[in-house]
């Protein structure tokens, strides 16, 4: 019999489900906006997740692994984060099972990963899953970047996290557009690639961004920028400020990211001179998912 | 008959006014929440002056020298920026005429500096009237830092601007307190003494701020740093910022700001081994006003 299982990425604000079978193939997918926010509280995940199971018409008896903020101290069940030293291949053997007798023996929660350095800690949740993804796609080595509202930079070697870091590029950008001195400056389109340039420019010099992010609202006060370009120069401050602190990365970046956000960034490392490789999300977790298909 | 004159700061969420006579003196001070915003539209701006001079029982036709964001494309009446070359001790032969005919002939606006550099330019609306205040007092050269909202480093040589740069430092702190990932774990004390030291720290480092933030977070859910020091950690990170790009100021600088304000300064400044003096900045404020008295 062909054995199937249902990964859940539950992040903050959404979900999104795959169902897999033994070979990796992905038969059905699906999105809602039910992210850990949205759920209500941690007795309500059950309930939530057989909603999730019975919108896909999956019998509720399908093996289910949940990775993402599920697993934090404000999701379903706190599971405890991996050294960074755990190679990402063993992360099948660390799933954490849910204690909901409901869901007991069915429902499992991939841990997240902790970095450390000198007295600095950096964290992931639901990276760690994309990133097996990426090694079961044959990329071991080198940068990894998951671009979005907390940008991950980790850099692999031989399939083991050798480090990383979190940039929260979204979240400002979202955060500096909805209030305060540039919101209303920032209507332009955050695409567009002379204000991208300009922004990427800037961060190259490595200058703090609290200054950088004035000056673009001075160059439109002063009329020495136009207020148009203003949203995409604040996007490539931010997304340059990744690139300008990446040491290394001369032998390319690999981005995992949605077709919008990924064109930004292989834009962004071109401009810095990195060669640029663009996987697909949902091709990368259902790569994922098949290597856990045999704990499930 | 002694001379007196009005001095108004009239910023963008407050208003302060000082009554001076000839000897610079301060004779009486008002301030109120009156700011730019609240006025409510240009064509409201003398009728809210003529209630500030009411409240602070003043005759109609004393005159009346307004700096600060009542200069902007939002205040009274906009007023060219002067360029950074032009000496602040020139100031007073470059006030700008309230063209409203009730107030015409006595009523007068300082204009604000812009500073290009390249392609880049940086703005001050206000700044330069504290800064011809402090070279009234003598500090004609090196670094005056006014911190805030948006806190400028200006470097002055024999009273002429040679360059200056604008930190969204108390900006983005409120930002980051008010919604986000940071600001469930930002309600300790921010000017906590170990956890504001843990933020220059890392601010020395250079590394870019959006990474430094999540580091803040990252050590809270990763049990590596204590909630109760995270907001102390982020002022730190911010006001290390300047401190970090302030290249050359290792004669020391001279910070103009309120008596809590400057204390982090202070505090900062000994954590960067650099000499700091705090001048008052009503004080200061009124030793400018005394240079405007014979225009006036």
């Amino acid at each position: 019999m062909n054995k199937h299982i249902v990964g859940i990425d539950w992040g903050t604000s959404n979900r999104r489900a795959y169902l897999i079978d033994q070979s990796g193939a992905c038969l059905a997918e699906h999105e809602d906006g039910q992210g850990m926010l949205a759920v209500g509280g941690r007795d309500k995940f059950g309930a939530s997740l057989a909603g999730l199971l019975a919108a896909m018409q999956l019998p509720h008896d399908v093996p289910v692994i949940l990775s993402g903020m599920v697993g934090s101290a404000s999701g379903w069940q706190e599971v405890a984060y991996l050294d960074a030293a755990v190679p990402l291949v063993q992360l099948p053997q660390h799933l954490a099972a849910v204690t909901d007798p409901a869901w007991a023996g069915r429902c499992r929660i991939v841990p997240g990963y902790v970095y450390r350095a000198g007295a600095a800690a950096d964290v992931m949740r639901g990276e760690e899953t994309q990133l097996l993804g990426a090694i079961a796609l044959g990329r071991r080595d080198g940068w990894i970047v998951l671009p979005g509202t907390h940008s991950k930079w980790v850099l692999l070697r031989d399939g083991v996290i050798q480090s990383f870091a979190t940039y929260m590029t979204g979240e400002l950008f979202a955060m500096l557009s909805a209030g305060g001195t540039l919101a209303a400056m920032m209507d332009g389109d955050s695409s567009d690639a002379e204000g991208f340039a300009i922004g990427l420019q800037q961060a190259a010099r490595n200058e703090p961004l609290s200054n950088s992010l004035f000056r673009v609202r001075a160059g439109v006060v002063s009329r020495t920028a136009p207020a148009q370009l203003a949203a995409a120069t604040v996007s490539g401050l931010l997304i340059g400020a990744e690139f300008a602190a990446a040491r290394g990365a001369g032998q390319g970046i690999t981005v995992i990211g949605s077709a919008a956000l990924a064109a930004r960034y292989d834009s962004a490392a071109r401009h810095f001179g990195l060669p640029c490789t663009v996987l697909d999300p949902h091709q990368v977790y259902c790569s994922a998912l098949s290597q856990f298909i045999q704990q499930a």
